[in-house]
């Protein structure tokens, strides 16, 4: 047993509109020896999403709040260095939500023990087989009832969630995926790479034209993750009984006035459309069959995936930003240590 | 046998915006002689609807446009008066959907009989028991889901829909339904009439405001028959897991440039909300249900009704305008003959 120095990332002040160098603070917190039933962890990946803006306000939400001058919290995957747990045993993989650190000390009842997956890094615990692949399979299945043979249209689709979408999508039997994303790079990806059958950069002409060359039969689901005029577009060209799944508005974020919505929100009523918004915390108990199948899916060679690795713990606001702004293709993520 | 004048009211011209006089005009049609299978109808009741509006551009929609120069088409009721059908006789009173005409001379098949409401007029058939109350019902329960004890709110509550959605979503177990109308006279019949708990005029003060002052445990059920910024205060007050039914914008109806949608739709997301759109005819299998039900609670004297009368065929424009501009309380209908 021995002390440990944990370098550990504060959310120092409320941001309005982008965070900034203000919003964040690195502390050192030395842990000194396990109490009973403690474990030691080393994380080697540290998660940044985009739900996390939201948590910066100090608004109500499905998830309370960041507290001022505590350390951010969310998803991260290391190893256990020191126990005195049965449970959690030294050298054992975990998950925990005790976010923006190298090393975190608690209780052993905050960690879940990972099986480790075979020739992937424990960072796919926070994208595919983590809330990431979760979100994908909750929208498609639970939100959208996506049907053999839809046409599904999903935005920011090549970040982390969509890259999964796309995946999960033609999985599950849909007729043709098309998504948008914002350099040619991430186009090209859509298609080579994640099941897209067509993909178009929504910098180089308005969503809502590009949207309508490449869904000549229109759409059946969207799978929203942009808001703003991805959405408008979607409700240009839904189906009839078109059902959206509103998973996240990262357009909107960090916008500091009020954004209006979409101009033709009148189609939903002619032409019968569901529009369902969800966040996870709800959806959990689903999370077992996904796993299952994510498992097969994987083993079978069936998920690509890419991920946007910064490295450094103190990198995590950058990285955070970063990620706002679509400098990411897959999941993002810190990579923790040297 | 003889012949009949009847005197129609026709689409002249697709109106921008609000209707004016050159939007439709009076012509006179003389019917002969029976053909086989024919009845002739002397109408007494013709329904003006704010879905009409709809109807009078060229777009696409879930029924087709008005024909330009044709008869307008909508719900009506009348007696048979010449009869070459074994199932429609001499007498019997119909519901049809011939429209704005004070006599109609069609293949028997085009006309449904019904039966006398006792100590009803046949109107009740274009208001509580047609298409009106139906979609009340269909948006409370398939739509909405409607629970025992859920707050309910309605917009445009003392129209012919939402005086029907007050009392049927307190039959059917609601715990408190409030709702909104332009007049004082209105507000004050929400609660003494239509079985509103609580009602506020839109025009005293920002819909946004009192509705919070009205549903101080938020909002499980919307029944937004307006749009715009009720549908706005509406996603304010929501509670987790709350459901809109978006049955109509009438206030945006006649509006010649795109409006945009309510500022907070990621309401939708954080708090799980399902903004679900309908029309009528994806949900005819259920208006058998729906008329035995309100023919016992019409029986057991559970339902009130208002309807705002205006006399002559020839009104009937007059009639459509007023009501789209909230001069009704209950169901607008046009009363033909003397």
């Amino acid at each position: 047993m021995s002390d440990a120095v944990s370098t550990q990332i504060q959310l120092a002040e409320r941001p309005t509109g982008w965070p900034t160098a203000n919003t964040f603070r690195t502390v050192q917190v030395t842990y000194g020896d396990l109490a009973p039933g403690q474990v030691r962890v080393v994380n080697e990946f540290v998660s940044v999403d985009p739900y996390m803006r939201g948590r910066m306000n100090d608004v109500r939400s499905y998830v309370p709040p960041f507290e001022l001058g505590e350390t951010m919290t969310g998803a991260a995957v290391g190893r256990v260095v020191e126990s005195a747990s049965d449970n959690v045993p030294v050298g054992a993989a975990v998950q925990h939500q005790y976010g923006w650190r190298d090393v975190v000390q608690e209780d052993a009842r905050g960690f879940q023990v990972v099986p480790e997956i075979p020739g992937a890094p424990l960072s796919l615990y926070l994208g595919m087989f983590g809330v990431t692949g979760l979100t994908a399979y909750v929208g498609l299945t639970e939100i959208a009832g996506l049907r053999e043979g839809d046409t599904v249209f999903v935005s920011g689709a090549a970040g982390a969630v969509g890259t999964a979408v796309g995946q999960i999508a033609q999985l599950l039997g849909a007729g043709r995926v098309v998504g948008s994303a914002g350099t040619a790079e991430k186009v090209a990806l859509l298609t080579e790479r994640y099941g897209y059958d067509a993909a178009v950069n929504y910098k180089d002409a308005p969503i809502r034209r590009s949207l309508r060359e490449i869904t000549p039969d229109g759409v059946d689901v969207y799978f929203d993750n942009v808001g703003g005029d991805h959405l408008e577009a979607a409700l240009d060209r839904m189906n009839d009984g078109g059902r959206l799944a509103l998973c996240g508005a990262i357009s909107q974020y960090n916008d500091t006035e009020r954004t209006p919505g979409p101009d033709n929100l009148a189609n939903a009523v002619t032409r019968g459309l569901t529009l369902k918004g969800f966040t996870l915390p709800s959806y959990m108990h689903l999370a077992d069959e996904f796993r299952q199948r994510m498992s097969e899916w994987f083993a079978a060679g069936r998920i690509a995936y890419d991920e946007t690795v910064v490295d450094g713990i103190e990198n995590a606001p950058q990285a955070f930003l970063d990620m706002m702004r679509g400098g990411n293709v897959g999941k993002m993520v810190v990579r923790v240590g040297d």
